[in-house]
């Protein structure tokens, strides 16, 4: 151990001698937030915890609990709670199991049929594969539908519209075509689901149908279940389509917990609910109904894989779709174990993975839940070792994700004030797979993670999971990869991580209650088709994903390693400096939007007035010209930058600070009175909400990330500013920005004040 | 007419007020290379040309020429030709047939199976369409095959490759799958199919398949035949796989016209057949030979629109193919009018359109015949009006030049001394549409034939079809055209033609002879899947294309006043400044290809040394890492540049005596002494020639333009330098550019020429 100073630096200077980067090694100097002393202590515990998790544990687990389908509501999903409630005892941890009651409608009636030009009834139905046992579960499976979607008998013409986001309704207008009063037709992908009947409501139609298009998850991408992973005909994407990006959760109970006596709008003021009844189905059922649409061939990016031409209607066809629902609430079983801190008991790490599925859900939750439980396991080990975490750990295992991150959300409500005043991170997972780590979340968080994943082995190269997904960016063919962006690989300290949009149950801890949040798991080498069916399940699992569950060891190692580095720290090891370089970057992204929305505006404009759209104009395909737009103002960016600008100092001082606490291998950071500085650390994600959170969603607090309102799953950073120049809303994006500028200054202020406190601990 | 130019004046003075670009109105002044006075006269003869060409006539002429299959060697090839000579006699012209005899294979016997793992034989027929009358003529029609395979018995594994292009064997290589030995099968499209069995005979396939993938010309794009215009399933794609970027005209007699006495070679001496036996077939042939390949998963962008995943191979599926041809001489009957020129006689002015066709060729090529023999009872009616050109025009109705452009080829060796004496331009079309004028030609051309698009109205938008051309491209979406696109095409007076590849008669003329040349027709508006099958006809024309032959007469008016002004003009009118603007794009795309590949050798080598491509090895999904290269050297490109500058100076010297001599109203135009100053003209664009002609195929002279020798339409500019640093040939390189720098200052030489007999006729 001694001389690993020395041959660090043999190697820094070979490395140089050949040009290349010094490599950031797993062993490079004490840990942050660490002693040099107390670095050496939590080394050999991670050391020790890493050797725990056990693949034939991770597919035992799976086995039990993806045995039969456990969604909300079923007698598995609470059979399972209690399952992993005495599992977590068994482990030697303080565990129980919290209940909520929420809305959990499940369908009554389903019809779909064609009813012009010929008469096709959908079959609606998943049939059981003879080789996959479990798919035969009939009796137990929830029938193909979307949750949340409103009763309704609807007859109508269809419309197909791509994946049914805002840009495709530009298209629409150009081709002249309204859906107002249609049926209309999406293919899954390109948004979240739930966008979709939201956007074709906004523009009035009356009834919504998506499918899964071969294109995007069947037999274009790969052999079909059960000879592939991919998609077969009858296979249907389950989901949610709750208006989330206005809150998630329980839409009875918005913003606080869904308690047995908890206050509850009647239904029909549940403004979550679907304005037009939705329902999903396969590429089998599908066909019929786009084979019989005419007029305008689709543009050639709308079309998909199925041996046909393409059409946008409307009609021909006419389609009757009615669906009712039992409209009954459910009880749901949050399974929650607590480790309590030595040192800090009033910080809290939370570690979470949901255990609903919407049918048997082996790779959707319990690919990422199985490695929760081997943490969970691991550290019970280590604490009858003897491993005395500093900060109180909160191990989650959250039910009714699925229908809408109900679990997550209903707790995160209910112990609010306990959240906002104690909870230092939240790290999630939700599912995984064979490849590369993948981590999104809070910017405070990136230069952490970054060592944590220094610390992985990946099992397939056997180098670490940094060094490998450094590889993979470097690799990627331009334009993903420019030069300069391999430059940047090669030489940036730290990798970048995306930033969190929703779906899945960080959301309340970061959106809501602005708790630093990462999100993991590991993919990118295997595809598959079976999301949110029947054929999502062990079978499936141990035949086309992570079949020896290496990557369900490595992500066990990687979260685990996250959460005691997390619990174990003398200083919480947030930084600011990557939060300011991306913040930075945000700035300037908004800023081009505003200047090529300005752009854009104008060439429109010019063309209109040259007469262009009707000198191109097909006579046999004729377009609609847009319409001429008033030119968006030049907007006053000057309150961002200047928050930038606050925060860039207060980041670079504490930076300063931190340098000087922890130089001689950091023993300042041995002494007791660092309780401040981290109580203040805490505070600083804190200070990038507003109370009243974003325009027209109050429930959405932070101002530097959002799932944004027309994506839902897709982040919308700077939320406020850049989804005001999105809408056109000039004068609120001017005042989004003084907003978001003063929220920049708060974080600002609120990194002086735990610089203030690290001075005085070092003093 | 004398209120013109006040009312362009005020024009003037109202767009600048707009801020709008001043319209190149067809008005603006003397036309380039003619007096004032001579401008005046020159545009009266015009406007009465253009009232002549009559929609119903096209359509009579379609309706005869597509009547019955007139491929090479058929009876109603010969009785075409005879057929058009009579009419071009009827209209006065003195017209005549000149044969050549060429090889011409025709299939003696086709037999394609599927030997493993089961066994089906491909139909190889295209079944009549009871709507389509002429698609019944069985007996007349050419059985579908590609002219020029080899006879072969072969029995292979088969290998997906893609368009079959070198780059897809580089992905090949990555996936680690030799064709050596292999069946390939390739789709149409990405390349001239030429090039297909080419590169995989290079790679060692033993015979290749090419088939029309329902993505490309078939139900992805739009309706099947005869429901619309797309290729159905049993659809073929004939043509010919002769080796052209080699040589194009008959194999056995290159660089020498195909007389009855013209040395052969022997048929196993002619390099231009191909090495292996070839095939096209339909998708309803190729699906299941496709579906019968396992191995890799086909990557994304190789993937077609068939129901089913693509997969590469080698086998299972095994594939059994067996073709024998006749292989006979066939004579070809070139139809040749000549208008003796009044002032100039020995400068010729040609303009050709072939007239066989795979099949019944209605589109090809009879949609553009058509129009040339609009042209033709034009300039009759003119010439009997008194007309009198002053340069000869030569008028071509091509035989052959679906096999391999023979009747043009053969035409233009056997009359080589005397073209390369006399010819000043080459115009040709190859077909027509509806939509937009498309010109590519030589930029010598560039500035005189926007001069000739402003003259024509678009039959759709009543504008010219210069300014449709221009709002077309400028309301391309980015990236097809960026905010600086935008400004050039707003601001430049020329709108810029694409230079000339091959694929049509002008090849010989401009790439052999060093004749300046442009190709032209309309289109964009309609697409169709029917090129080279038996339902290209007079049905599908007039059900699916330029049904009211609008567009047709247009084409007759654009080319027939090119011609005509061509003709007429006093000056050549030839410009420069265009030419040097485009050689200058080409030298700084050259110097950025060699920068790239510099730039890409040096990355992925350090890639290799970094372990990249070990460390992101999917184990179930193995790629071949890349071999380390030497990194190109730096190239001295001072030759080009230095060629480019001479170019530039003399260009710029022209300009300016060419414009001293147009003021006063050109009267110095309208001098006798510019005999000579045309003759230097028409030197420059041979001056842009070398005897010795390309690196390995000398039968293409001109040194800027050329079509791929791996691409085979798609053109290569400054050929010789590009192709060396596309192969990786950097000696040659550096050779080819010291080449073209001394052509660049030939040309410039010619032009300085031209400039000094311009200077004498003004003094």
């Amino acid at each position: 151990m001694v001389h690993i100073p020395m041959k660090r630096f043999v190697i820094h200077l070979l490395c140089l001698s050949l040009g290349l980067p010094v490599a950031f090694s797993a062993e490079s100097g004490p840990l942050r937030g660490f002693s040099a002393e107390s670095t050496r202590t939590e080394r050999d515990w991670e050391t020790k915890f890493r050797a725990v998790p056990d693949p034939a544990n991770l597919r035992a687990y799976m086995q039990r609990l993806a045995a039969r389908p456990h969604h909300v509501g079923s007698p598995y999903d609470k059979d399972n709670a209690e399952w992993i409630l005495a599992k977590l005892k068994e482990w030697g941890l303080d565990a129980q199991i919290e209940t909520f009651d929420v809305l959990f409608p499940t369908p009554k009636e389903r019809l779909l049929e064609l009813v012009e030009p010929t008469h096709v009834t959908a079959k609606l139905e998943e049939p059981a594969v003879s080789t996959d046992p479990t798919s035969s579960q009939r009796q137990e499976q929830l029938p193909t539908y979307n949750a949340y979607s409103i009763d309704g008998d609807v007859t109508a013409p269809l419309v197909y519209l791509n994946y049914g986001i805002p840009e495709d309704y530009e298209m629409l207008d150009r081709l002249g075509i309204s859906v107002k009063g249609a049926m209309v037709i999406a293919r899954y992908g390109g948004s979240w689901r739930g966008i979709k009947p939201k956007v074709a409501a906004e523009h009035g139609a009356v009834g919504c149908l998506i499918y899964s298009d071969p294109r995007d998850d069947g037999y274009f991408q790969g052999e079909v279940f059960p000879e592939g992973a991919y998609r077969n005909k009858d296979g249907v994407q389950r989901g949610s389509v709750m208006d989330m990006p206005v809150y998630p959760g329980d839409p009875l109970t918005p913003g606080v917990g869904a308690t047995k006596d908890a206050k509850r709008l009647p239904r029909n003021e549940a403004v979550t609910l679907t304005k037009i009844p939705v329902l999903p189905i396969s590429y089998g059922d599908a066909q019929p109904l786009l084979a019989a649409l005419k007029g305008r061939v689709a543009p050639q990016n709308w079309r998909g894989a199925l041996p046909m031409t393409y059409h946008v209607g409307p009609g021909p066809a006419k389609v009757h779709l009615k669906l009712a629902f039992n409209w009954d609430l459910k009880t749901i079983y949050d399974v929650i174990a607590r480790i309590p801190g030595a040192t800090y008991p009033e910080e809290w790490i939370i570690r979470g993975n949901h255990h609903d599925g919407w049918v048997n859900g082996a790779e959707d939750p319990i690919s990422g839940l199985g490695p929760l439980l081997e943490e969970a396991r691991g550290l019970g080990m280590l604490l009858r070792q003897g491993w005395k975490p500093k900060r109180t750990i909160v191990l989650c295992a959250w039910d009714g994700e699925e229908p809408g991150l109900l679990g997550s959300t209903e707790w995160a409500e209910a112990h609010a004030e306990e959240l906002q005043r104690n909870a230092a991170v939240y790290i999630n997972s939700d599912g995984n797979g064979r490849g590369y780590l993948e981590v999104e979340g809070s910017h405070t968080l990136e230069r952490f993670i970054n060592g944590v994943a220094r610390e992985i082995d990946d099992p397939e190269s056997r180098l670490s999971v940094w060094k490998r997904l450094q590889f993979r960016r470097i690799g990627n063919p331009p334009p993903a990869a420019t030069p300069q962006d391999r430059q940047e690989l090669r030489s940036r300290p730290d990798l970048r991580i995306g930033a969190l949009g929703s779906g899945s149950d960080y959301t309340a801890f970061l959106d809501h209650l602005g708790i630093a949040s990462v999100d993991m798991s590991f993919g990118g080498e295997d595809g598959g088709g079976i999301y949110h069916s029947i054929y999502d399940d062990f079978y499936w699992y141990t035949h086309f994903s992570d079949t020896d569950f290496a990557y369900g060891r490595a992500l066990a190692q990687a979260a685990g390693t996250t959460v005691m580095r997390l619990a174990d720290a003398e200083l919480l090891p947030f930084d600011f400096d990557d939060l300011t370089d991306t913040v930075k970057r945000y700035v300037e992204e908004v800023e081009k939007l505003a200047r090529d929305k300005r752009d854009q505006t104008i060439e429109r404009n010019r063309q209109i007035d040259e007469g262009l759209f009707a000198a191109i104009e097909d006579p046999r395909h004729k377009m609609v010209a847009p319409p001429k737009e008033a030119v968006p103002p030049f907007l006053n960016f000057a309150p961002l930058e200047n928050g930038l600008a606050a925060l860039q100092r207060s980041a670079q001082l504490y930076d300063e600070a931190l340098t000087h606490a922890t130089e001689n291998g950091g023993s300042a950071l041995a002494r007791a009175a660092l309780r401040e500085a981290n109580a203040k650390l805490i505070t600083v994600e804190r200070a990038l909400t507003l109370k009243d959170g974003l325009p027209n969603r109050p429930w959405f607090k932070h101002q530097i990330y959002a799932p944004g309102f027309y994506t839902g799953y897709g982040v919308k950073t700077l939320p406020a500013v850049r989804e005001s120049i999105e809408q056109k809303q000039w004068k609120l994006a001017d005042e989004e920005i003084v907003k978001v500028g003063t929220v920049l200054e708060n974080a600002g202020e609120a990194i002086q004040g735990a610089t203030a406190e690290l001075g005085k601990a070092v003093r």
